[in-house]
């Protein structure tokens, strides 16, 4: 990178380490709560999107995909992957980074890393989900699979929910044992967390008023099964999101009401995958907008069957934008040339290529 | 952006200013030729690539596309606007950024300015059909609509195909001009250029052995009318590459032999557009491959309708990439974290927070 000319249209770049940065200037509770705000208020413009399932290409080892949206004004896309076996090479199961334009010009105005804002908004999502399905008495939640989501989902439920008991359950104990350690350690406003690793999942599960799975295999699993289902329950299913892919017994999908963020998506990525193509679903954006009834009795067992959709992303990517550009954080950099007039980039290019010579002098 | 820890996995990161060192260090006609030869080899591997037409946001201004490949072990993606009325912005009509992900794990590898990377390659896969498609004994090109891609049309046709007499034309005589002064200054190898500018389409195009069209225009325009083609022209039609945006007359597709990238973006997004869904045209993968015949007459009119191909940005990705890491050009950026036990993005985050806190103390 070098110094740019006067004209350069510039481009914010976030990386990971600016991510964090931010999330430690406002506060992991407040990063949860600005989302929840942004992910609401774009959900309630949801006509105003121009949405389309994400575009995928699944190898042996798992998926990479792009989820582009735009509202006309803005667009954003992120790429991101789900490796389940990526452990073994020292890396995580999902990374991500995306881009945020301008669709009057197609000016690229921000460039972020979004695997730390993936791990947020998708808690944020799980968490703004729950506010209109769980049960408002909602204070104890069973958390299956402990891996880089599972601290996210327990800190969101905790912040914003009033969750105060978690029960941790994965097939691997020592993740568990890793995320107990953390909840221990994180400050939270009010009460105390109350954390407790269990044996299985019917354990972790049993009268718990909520309900996240959040594990990451490539293939069918029954994460959970229809007999662990109690009446009441709210369902926050989050790891089964690619074709092929699920945590749950469809028995469950039969009985609960379920809530899916755009169907056209969920209908080949989510857990209802398993059922009919007319199988019915809610679409959130309806409870959140007052449209469709979220949880109607106490008894009701209500899933949020999460695969991620695009406009999360978009949300994550304005907050982000709003924030990093507010507390002055992030490089400016040049990912479009700076010609004085548009259409002599081969000017600008050999300008460049003066001034490169000029320094070698 | 901050040092970084050890075990983090790092992309390496080329900005506008990277790409222009790169060209000055190869040199821009070493530079052709390569893309060239990375085009012929990759389009060769065809039946290895998972391939899409790409995604479209289509907005009043303009359009934003992604553009996404894998051959199952590189994956890459291209974002790309086309805004023909940027100029009024003092922006250019065409800017781009993409990216290289190893498929076996997800890991974001390469993120690069693709601006000037789109008209070198757009270039050099012009170059390569006109290799198979123009006639052997071409010396004369007529290059309408002179742009920022126009200079990289030039130069590859100089450079690679043994062109040296130029006619150019645009509806903007400065643009003309400013093209002519560019060409002028360019050192080339071998003989000098002949430049003139000309006072219509047709005055450009008589006796042409090949019409290059590079033109933006939202809409349906007949830049070159069938009345203009002679018998043994090679026609590269550049820039009608998106629905509702073509440049040629459709008389002149009933004429002409239509080689094309892909089919399915191409009957979309090409000249085809205007023709029935089953017309037809040959894949130019073919005729490289020696399956199809390319020029097969003297005075046979052929025509190359160019879209731009995902597979064109994985090859220049590929290629900036090599160059880059055996050159040392580019940064290191950490779009991913960098967390020693991969579950545990929570604790990297905190290692992160403690590290600024320190900072600030
Ligand atoms: N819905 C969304 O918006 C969204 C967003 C991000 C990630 N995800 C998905 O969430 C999942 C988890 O992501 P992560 O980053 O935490 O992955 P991770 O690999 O870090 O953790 C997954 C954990 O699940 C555990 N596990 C696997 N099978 C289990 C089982 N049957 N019972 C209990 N535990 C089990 C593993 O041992 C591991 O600890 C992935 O499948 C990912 O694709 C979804
Ligand atoms: N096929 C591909 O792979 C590919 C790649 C890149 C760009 N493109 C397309 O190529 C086109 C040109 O791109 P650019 O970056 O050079 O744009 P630009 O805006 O820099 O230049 C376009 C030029 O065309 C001229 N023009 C418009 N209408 C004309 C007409 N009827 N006759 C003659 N000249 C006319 C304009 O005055 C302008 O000088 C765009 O439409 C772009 O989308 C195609």
């Amino acid at each position: 990178m070098q110094a740019h000319a006067s004209r350069q249209p510039r481009t914010l770049f976030l990386d990971t380490h600016d991510v964090a940065r931010l999330i430690g200037i406002l506060g992991l509770p407040a990063c949860l709560r600005g989302l929840v705000d942004t992910l609401r208020a774009d959900y309630l413009r949801w006509p105003e999107f121009d949405k389309e399932a994400r575009i995928a290409a699944y190898t042996a080892q798992g998926t990479i995909e792009l989820m582009p949206i735009t509202d006309g004004t803005h667009y954003s896309f992120k790429c991101v992957n789900g490796h389940p076996g990526n452990g073994r090479y020292g890396l995580p199961t999902v990374m991500a980074m995306g881009a945020l334009l301008d669709c009057d010009t197609g000016m690229i105005r921000l460039l972020s890393e979004l695997t730390l804002s993936t791990a947020l908004r998708t808690a944020a999502m799980s968490a703004l989900a729950a506010q209109v399905l769980a049960r408002r008495d909602s204070h104890s939640m069973a958390l299956i699979g402990n891996g880089a989501q599972s601290d996210f989902q327990a800190l969101a439920f905790a912040c914003l929910l009033g969750v105060r008991d978690l029960r941790l359950y994965d097939v691997d104990r020592s993740a568990s044992e890793r995320l107990a350690r953390n909840l221990a350690a994180a400050e939270l406003p009010g009460r105390a967390l109350s954390v407790r690793i269990c044996e299985s999942t019917a354990q972790a599960v049993r009268g718990a008023d909520i309900v996240t799975t959040v594990t990451a295999f490539q293939g069918q699993t029954r994460v959970l099964d229809d007999s662990l289902v109690e009446p009441g329950m709210h369902l926050n299913a989050v790891g089964g999101d690619c074709p092929g892919k699920t945590e749950l017994d469809p028995d469950i999908l039969r009985r609960a009401d379920v809530f899916v963020e755009f169907p056209p998506q969920t209908r080949k990525e989510g857990e209802v995958q398993q059922m009919a193509a007319d199988f019915p679903v809610t679409e959130l954006w309806r409870v959140l907008a007052g449209d469709a009834p979220g949880r109607a009795r106490a008894d009701q067992v209500t899933l949020f069957d999460s695969v991620g959709f695009a406009l999360e992303d978009y949300s994550a990517l304005r907050f982000l934008q709003a924030q990093a550009q507010a507390r002055q954080v992030g490089t400016w950099v040049d990912v479009t040339p700076g010609q004085a007039d548009p259409r002599d980039l081969y000017g600008w290019l050999q300008g460049e290529l003066q001034g490169l010579a000029a320094l070698a002098l």
